[in-house]
């Protein structure tokens, strides 16, 4: 955490559970307590900023620093509660290393909601929800977000489709087939919406047929270059917020 | 290479410098003998796929393949030589983790050329241009180009301005300050292009006046979130490829 949150610009912003109010004392936890007393060398007094999902942004000021202890004090509430644009990621679970990658961008460019899928070329066998959950805190608060990612429970493919909110357009990014291309897709549908990338492998033919068959799905394609996992998943979000998510929206939150 | 190049599909497609015709004997350089022998198991009589960057791609057999050495033998062009969209990458180097990810994603998303800049904020005062220039070669193997991206000497922000094609586009990911959406801004402008992102810190208010006072200079936004340096980057080139370059082209690259 310490590393990023000074490349942000050397401003403190902690995500936190309790409720923030004016006047609400808020301890922050091990991890957070041991980077404000030993990488930011914070004292009593000093400033930094705090939210939760749900009570916007507030400024709070250090109460208390003891050794093993610290209590933030909220002062004023410095940003409205608000929402990133309604679009989740439905991605197909990849290596260690570019899944941390994928997480911390895919939270930085303003998703709602991380959903593991297995699919029937998915290598990776096991998920680490609680990293994933880790790594979309640490990009939130680098980010200026006042929300954190959801991390769902990896899922079959079958399962995902069988449940899945018949409202909610799902761009399929589909590897060898025709289809639109996402831009094209996508203007001017603001959401609820999901992005769909496979693994290393693509898709495979008989996942391929019945995806394309449901009400939902809108097949779409990233271009004439094979991309790996990570990189479809991140351009394809990356377009979405430009033609139909926050990405025309000036400004960037200040703590 | 060789992770890669088998989780592309198995196919193997190797990137080299010498002419490619009819008939013409190839001698891969010693990663690529190596990766072919002892990781890849190949025999005289196997088929792999070859390109220059010049000669369009050719598929070739392994006409020889001895203890070190193997010789690659052209047998007939499976795709008219092509280039990617006219888009540079100006970027303030950043560290080797991320430096390498960038440079394999932008190769991914077709950029025609690297262009390390050192600008006020850049922390990173070495850039490795021939690691660079590995992870490009790689990239663009795995991915299907035809090319590979040119990487370019680092310089500073003000040499790079002062030498800058004045018909060439250079869309500055201004972090602050009031600009267009890139997608609306590049829309239809299919180059000559450029993005230029910064370091982590962000350009200096400095650089930000100057920048934006010249004429080939498009001020753009990358939405109310803040990207980290590497983000920034391959959210732009996906968005300028999504609306003014070849993501609207159908149809993978096949060996």
């Amino acid at each position: 955490m310490a590393e990023e949150l000074k490349e942000a610009g050397g401003k403190v912003r902690l995500y936190v559970t309790a409720p923030l109010a004016a006047g609400a004392a808020v301890a922050p936890d091990e991890g957070q307590t041991h980077y404000l007393l030993h990488v930011m060398r914070a004292k009593a007094g000093d400033r930094v900023a705090l939210f939760n999902g749900r009570d916007g942004q507030w400024l709070a000021e250090i109460a208390q620093a003891a050794k093993r202890a610290v209590i933030l004090r909220c002062l004023t509430q410095s940003a409205p509660q608000a929402e990133v644009p309604d679009l989740w990621l439905a991605f197909a679970p990849i290596k260690k290393t570019p899944s941390d990658y994928l997480v911390q961008k895919a939270a930085e460019l303003g998703v709602r909601a991380l959903l593991p899928v297995f699919t029937r070329r998915t290598i990776v066998s096991r998920v680490n929800i609680e990293r994933m959950g880790a790594n979309a805190i640490e990009a939130a608060e680098q980010s200026g977000r006042l929300s954190v990612p959801r991390v769902a429970a990896a899922v079959p493919l079958e399962r995902l489709l069988a449940d899945w909110p018949r409202e909610r357009r799902l761009y399929f990014c589909d590897e060898s087939l025709d289809a639109a291309p996402l831009a094209e897709a996508a203007r001017g549908h603001g959401g609820p919406a999901a992005i769909l990338t496979g693994p290393e492998g693509g898709f495979d033919p008989g996942e391929r047929a019945p995806l394309r068959a449901l009400s939902f799905v809108v097949p779409v394609t990233l271009g004439p270059r094979i991309l790996r996992a990570d990189t479809a998943a991140l351009a394809a979000l990356a377009i979405w917020q430009s033609v139909a998510g926050d990405f025309s929206q000036q400004g960037k939150f200040e703590p």
